[in-house]
């Protein structure tokens, strides 16, 4: 059961939920990219918490990972 | 219980979310506007659609109306 940690940024737990899901998902960052239809080093930008994330990637993200928003955006536990 | 209704898009979801937060919290758009630190047409906008969504202002929306991101992302009702 994952652990919902307030004290992590809502971007921190995006990042660290998306490197999660997408590692069980055995894609690489360029292939979620490609099936997201993001740019191909935005996911790496995300995991690396250094671009803004909006509403309509979180969507295709999670699309393209077979997750809901609310599991890339909520519960996370830290690494 | 809400119901997740997968043929809205998030931006859908997170409109009616707010909204309904929002009102059952009694506070008008500008009102949370101001408590959230964002510009004051914004929940305006983003309740009416016609704005993208990031995920620092769904950190903000939701810390101001003491709800989860998730709250404001996942479940939500049509009107």
């Amino acid at each position: 059961m994952l652990s919902k940690d307030s004290t992590l940024s809502a971007l921190d737990r995006f990042a660290t939920n998306l490197r999660r899901v997408r590692l069980e998902s055995g894609l690489s960052q360029e292939k979620l990219a490609e099936l997201a239809g993001v740019h191909r080093t935005y996911v790496s930008q995300a995991e690396r918490r250094v671009v803004s994330i909006s509403l309509d990637s979180i969507e295709k993200l999670a699309a393209s990972l077979g997750v809901t928003e609310e599991e890339l955006v909520g519960m996370s536990t830290p690494e």
